[in-house]
């Protein structure tokens, strides 16, 4: 099966004009989403493809469609997130689910049951769907043993983000028309990121070139293994990439050490007007929000025509809707 | 009238299979919920009897019924309590009421007039019913005296908890299928337990035995005046128990010297496997979460087959339902 | 055109049996609500107009119509307001609109781009409005150039607070029979407050005299100009007066020295019994919530028959619901 395009994938899409109809059933089998890692192509081509047949409805005023009415969404939060947590919880509002926010403290959390046990008080209040993060990576996999609700990994640690993995491959995939074949460069942090470890297990699946660009210390040259061209010089690598993941500096990091300066980092791997100068022309560069304007890249360029960091909000939802849908077939208390 | 048993009670109780029915009307004819103190036997049967018929919805996909749409139901909690405002936050929404929380600092309260302009400004927003947790015991009734919208009390002080009361009975009528005639014990921290409290009220006025048992700081010598037995060492009462409750012991009680420590407690009074086999066969294990595994009761015995540790929490959602159903019912602003 | 009073406007009001009806089309053409600077006499009309017909809504038991059905309001806060957040948020809900809140820090905002940049990405997410309070003048202003999302000021520092000011007019219309040619005092910290701002630019288009008054450190000669009348000591303009606004003063100003106690503040401009009793009969007396009892008026006062402080809540829900209302037909995702 050749990568899908939006256009391959449409006959799999109900007309737009068709409001609140429900997308055409799919190859998707799973009750939990926990990573990239565990997902097939044909997996992650349902997810996108639902996720087209969503985005839809966000262009509407009225943008909701009633395909999850009266399940009960709860965003389990062990770490504060803002921009995720709201993604979810309009993804679910514009299903008709309830949302209910549960966030807690790890500080209260320091034995594994009481975490468990937490989840299982919010399961017995007939919980459909606990979108979980928590900073132990393995935390929702472990969750997915202990309650029959379906599980969604909103980030674990530095292991895994798969939502914003997917988010990642539908606007490179929207952009490009396919993602097979494509040099996709991973820019910044990348021995700390889920989001980097998420989109490459996705790229490579999808036949891309995944190129990991950052500081030494920051790019372990052991992650080769995973198929990936490691990188340290950031002009190297510019003229060959179709897309660039600029990925953030965690300030909070930088005490350990990880580089010398903020200031140091941005002259060599910040993308600017003149690096993107030197790249081709339809060069596609992404960035996990929030970001940090003048350290991984210049006000031009996230305001430039190269960026779809906007585009990646609007497909996160999509995909989050498509993700919340397709979990929902396989509940147990399903229809 | 003998104690309603589920099957008693299921004549009142229309159908499983007619989908978002209302309860049958019942005795109830409260505008608050205040105590359980205040109430009778019969007002509590109704109760029960309406979370019967709810708790059929929470085991369909579709949790939600259309009883309460348009209501506003406040959560205004003055103590944190996430357990406790989510369960109220879900029962609302299947009940399809819009929800709003307002949690406030009692700091800002050292004024009387304060916390009621607070429910003033509140009821004239358009709420419909108050849900109030407060430090002081008897807030949720001077709110009662000022404010026109329902008042359920979510847990005033020491004083009293009642949902969780009925969600105790719910559980000991479903597993027991009575409650006249058994023996029920409150294990632990019974001086300053609103849990006790209402658990008392409730237990004593359906004709169960009610035996307070920890140690003699904690149980005071002067309950025995409600017609309670009062006693300070488990292994004495623990062969005549159908059901023992077991409070929570409140860390931050622990300052005031009211037991030498967490560990002599726990060598009289935690529910191990050990004593479990000391009771009853068919001993009922009850505890309001969150529990402290390893200080209450053991990992074994929370998770064993005489818990129903969850299964309260399942029905604290459709007893909460049954109270904001049928507080409602008395609503000024009623059709 | 006249002043519309309830029953002039009545005509332009579908008939309060008509459950769910949209009101009748008016003047409103605006897609932002910045300020009541910038409106008209008949703008602020065809907003006072749109709430009478809304108010009938919020004394049904069944308190919602579909008209925002589908649509997500936003509530972007960059200071705390629990209760114009809730009675926005409940306004909102009350047109079956969706609502999530986004309270920011304004720590984390120290560069002008990064708070366009939350507000960007919010509308990524598809919001259609966006209620924001900030700490600086102006910055709603800014955002209305950034983004397509309608912008309604929630209060922008000392600038404007346009809902509250429209909720005073619409309490004084209801209670007067109407707003020209009536004496309004604005009593109390005027230089620092936004409610004193919005109050004015409302009541001078309508016709109003106003007076401001407070002590010559809160109410500044300089406001002559723009028509108001200045006065220092209560008792010469009591008696004048049909309405008197209390300003809350806010005690984080005091460290700055404004006043010298909190105790000489209240014995000039205190409202007692004893000054109501040197006004008109029937004076209607303001407070924009929370009140401070026995600094700006007296209990009996905040509490006796010439207050509308509750009726101004009461009304806050109504005008809300009319600007949500309004902004939302001129949206760019409207139908």
């Amino acid at each position: 099966m050749s990568t899908a395009t939006p256009a391959a994938a449409s006959p799999r899409i109900p007309p737009a004009d068709a409001p609140g109809s429900d997308p055409a059933p799919t190859a998707w089998t799973r009750k939990h989403l926990l990573g990239l890692e565990d997902l097939s192509r044909e997996e992650m081509t349902a997810v996108l493809d639902t996720a087209e047949s969503f985005s839809e409805i966000s262009k509407r005023s009225r943008k909701k469609v009633p395909a999850l009415q009266g399940r009960i969404v709860f965003n389990l939060f062990f770490e504060n997130s803002t921009r995720t947590r709201t993604s979810f919880s309009l993804a679910a509002k514009r299903l008709s689910a309830d949302t209910q926010d549960f966030t807690a403290s790890v500080s209260s959390l320091s034995k594994g049951e009481t975490f468990i046990d937490t989840a299982k008080n919010i399961e017995a209040m007939g919980c459909d769907v606990m979108v979980v993060r928590h900073p132990t990576p393995g935390a929702p996999h472990l969750l997915s043993q202990h309650v029959s609700s379906s599980i969604i990994n909103a980030g674990d640690g530095a292991h895994e983000h798969p939502t914003q993995g997917l988010l990642d491959l539908m606007t490179i995939r929207r952009a490009k028309g396919k993602i097979e074949g494509l040099t996709v460069a991973l820019l910044g942090d990348i021995a700390h990121s889920r989001v980097a470890r998420s989109n490459i297990w996705g790229l490579l699946k999808f036949g891309a070139k995944v190129i990991l660009c950052g500081p030494p210390t920051l790019v372990p040259r052991s992650m080769e293994r995973l198929g990936c061209e490691v990188a340290y010089r950031l002009e190297d690598v510019l003229p060959r990439c179709d897309v660039i993941n600029v990925l953030r500096i965690q300030f909070e990091r930088q005490q350990g050490g990880m580089f010398p300066s903020v200031g140091e980092y941005s002259q060599f791997y910040m993308m600017t007007q003149e690096r993107v100068r030197k790249a081709k022309p339809d060069l596609l560069i992404l960035a996990p929000g929030p970001i940090n304007r003048g350290v991984e890249l210049t006000p031009e360029v996230a305001d430039g025509k190269h960026s779809a960091i906007l585009d990646q909000v609007t497909n996160g939802l999509a995909v989050r809707m498509a993700v919340l849908y397709l979990v929902s077939g396989k509940m147990p208390a399903g229809e």
